[in-house]
């Protein structure tokens, strides 16, 4: 078999053979095809797509390229949510306590903030105290223990995912439905879990820009899951507006606390109760909205916040900050962004409100940049709500003070304020399972 | 300006500017953009191809990447012709001579065979004596004092198409209608020539298969040549059968000789005439027939001949073997290749006949293998004669006797032999200019 022959096939348009696949993935991470092979695919695969099937392989292949997490040791279902990623998502803080504290085993490896998007990894790290690097024994036993555990990467996971990805990152061939599909997924099936929900964003915050694009993924990916034996479903989610009222890392942090308590933003709180339905839904098969009632039966006698506290205690977290949530520290500068006009709010750019927060020090634009746990922003109004000159939209939280006046140039762009309310879109688009 | 969005643009059908294909071209001959990039773009190139200007620039771009041969200090019109490869194909030992003997300035850089198809370089080489490598002084010299040169590549022309065309080689981009253009064009360009003849082949012995493609081709390059100053025109030829009688390197040089002295193969006189009278036209500013009419009348009066000879001697080479062919040095094993039934030959395929020849001897698999200068075929029949049970198709030289059962089944692969005689297919399809 030669890569020359791979590449023609799948440039000339056709389907490539699982074999064809397995010889690319295998040659590509022991070093013995060039990266110039490898980037000639990609565009191929980028400008002549994959069927279901290629989908499925090129996803295996990468899943088995490296270690495969063996959760079986662990007694009952094991669950995982993941999030395509977006501005003030803090729902893994408050999903994954719901489900664990019905008994769940919900062990969850995250990711870290990257661009605009922020990542559960330097939320957890902004708790005094929180360990997120475990190695997969101590993952496994806080899972068989507290029913739960969130970590960064363990283990040598899906290697050829990362070679594929990085060089996709730099040859323009990112953003290629089953390409995605299959990055996600290798890593979610190697990550061991049998029940896996995937909160698929869409908005100006999100990769997938339109609903359609989001549920083209969703399918993709749900297809994948199921053919590899797991139980999958996707929520189609919102991700035009930021979610909830807190950006950053700690204040993300304490917003989840105050949904853990009962409080918080509504809109958070049903995406939450969302994700977790389905995954109890997946895990108990149960109905979706049996699921949902559980879910929200757990947050409502405390449940899920008394998992929450046993959970980050069990990876080192400080609980002092968790239950006095003004103990955690608070940044340097704190700056009101003021309203120009009055109206209603018809449109906040999460990209552009994103990106504001990492100006502000809350995110990284490249992988070596380091975080400022208190940085970002707490957002007073959001989109929909009636607003008058002078008053105050957010508040800008930095230990960079240079930096709040194009953060707020930047917050204040991703603003559209009309005379005229404009109907709002949907929280959820649609669930796919 | 970064090589990631010159790569998107293509990625998504765009037309790039001219200052992103010159980027390209630079920083890649400067090694500062990986070859991975150039694999992804070249890719999304083939699948999403290139308008005219685009095709322009690249041409350029590349010419411009080396040497530019300066050839304003011979006095007169130069002129070039190039074949984009075939089997049997030595019209460049005719057409040189004839115009070269009317004073235009014959300034000509050849290839080394590869594959299936021969190269003049090699044909020269096997003169005693015979020059291919001259520096670019001695190369205008010998044109400024025998209207004459023909040598392998001279000086650091189009490095870039160099570079360009090993990575296509790579990657299975080599067969793109603006790619294959801009290769071909920017050497010739480099080479300094004023009028430019292509010739362009089409059948089973050519990269171009059918007619379609090569008058795509042609026009595209016609196009480039015009908009770079020059005057071009494209000659489609065929190429389905091997073009004369013989296949390798001296008899190639013997039936050259031949079509010199007044006999040879009809086909192969003929498209020399075509190929000569367009150059002459182009040159003197006459029509076709005019051209033509005048180049006939050069080989009628032995002034092509005398010029062959004078060019020989030029550049070394000795003039004993092509006043007497027979001296040249014969193969030590000689084969006839015996027909299988009666009929008429319907169909050569050129492809497998020139490999047949390369088993031999006659040329090159890799770029590094040698070449042995006695070997190859003599034709005795061609397609549309009429042939009998055991009577002799061809005749096989080699100097390595194990080849000849193996040469031998390929040639009669090639084959066809009907009961029926067919149309046969023109030997000139078109001229473009």
């Amino acid at each position: 078999m030669r890569i020359y022959d791979i590449i023609s096939h799948k440039r000339d348009n056709k389907a490539l053979t699982d074999e064809e696949i397995r010889f690319f993935v295998s040659s590509y991470v022991k070093g013995e095809i060039e990266h110039y092979h490898a980037a000639a695919l990609l565009m191929a695969i980028y400008l002549n797509g994959m069927n279901e099937r290629e989908t499925v392989t090129l996803t295996l292949e990468m899943a088995k390229s490296g270690d495969m997490l063996d959760l079986s040791g662990i007694d009952g279902i094991t669950v995982d949510k993941h999030s395509t990623g977006g501005v003030g998502d803090k729902t893994t803080l408050i999903v994954a306590p719901i489900v664990a504290s019905l008994g769940l085993k919900t062990a969850k490896m995250s990711g870290r903030g990257l661009g605009h998007t922020g990542g559960t990894i330097d939320k957890l790290e902004s708790i005094p105290g929180f360990k997120t690097a475990l190695s997969p024994e101590d993952f496994i036993r806080n899972v068989k223990e507290h029913d739960i555990c969130v970590v960064g990467q363990t283990g040598d996971l899906a290697p050829a995912d990362k070679m594929i990805y990085a060089l996709r990152d730099a040859t323009a061939t990112v953003g290629s439905m089953p390409l995605i599909a299959s990055s996600i997924m290798s890593k979610k099936l190697a990550a061991g879990a049998s029940c896996i929900v995937l909160d698929v964003k869409t908005g100006s915050g999100a990769f997938m820009k339109t609903p359609e694009e989001a549920e083209e993924l969703s399918r993709k990916m749900v297809d994948i899951g199921k053919r590899a034996g797991r139980r999958v479903a996707a929520v189609i989610s919102d991700m035009d507006t930021p979610l909830g009222r807190n950006i950053g890392n700690s204040l993300e942090v304490i917003e989840a606390v105050e949904v853990l308590k009962g409080k918080g933003s509504a809109d958070l709180k049903e995406v939450c109760l969302v994700l977790a339905g389905n995954i109890i839904s997946l895990a108990e098969s149960i109905s979706y909205n049996e699921g949902y009632e559980k879910a929200k039966r757990q947050l409502e006698i405390g449940a899920a916040y008394e998992k929450f506290r046993e959970f980050i205690s069990a990876q080192g977290g400080s609980l002092k900050e968790i239950d006095n949530p003004e103990l955690f520290p608070e940044a340097e500068f704190k700056h009101d962004v003021l309203c120009k006009k009055d109206g209603y709010i018809t449109k906040m750019n999460a990209e552009k409100i994103g990106s504001s927060s990492v100006i502000l020090g809350a995110g990284r634009v490249k992988k070596e940049d380091s975080i400022d746990h208190s940085a970002g922003i707490i957002l007073h109004k959001k989109t929909g709500d009636i607003v008058k000159e002078g008053e105050a939209l957010a508040t800008l939280y930095t230990n960079r003070r240079e930096t709040i006046a194009s953060a707020e140039k930047l917050f204040l762009e991703a603003l559209t304020v009309n005379i005229e309310k404009k109907e709002e879109s949907p929280l959820i688009y649609k669930i796919i399972s």
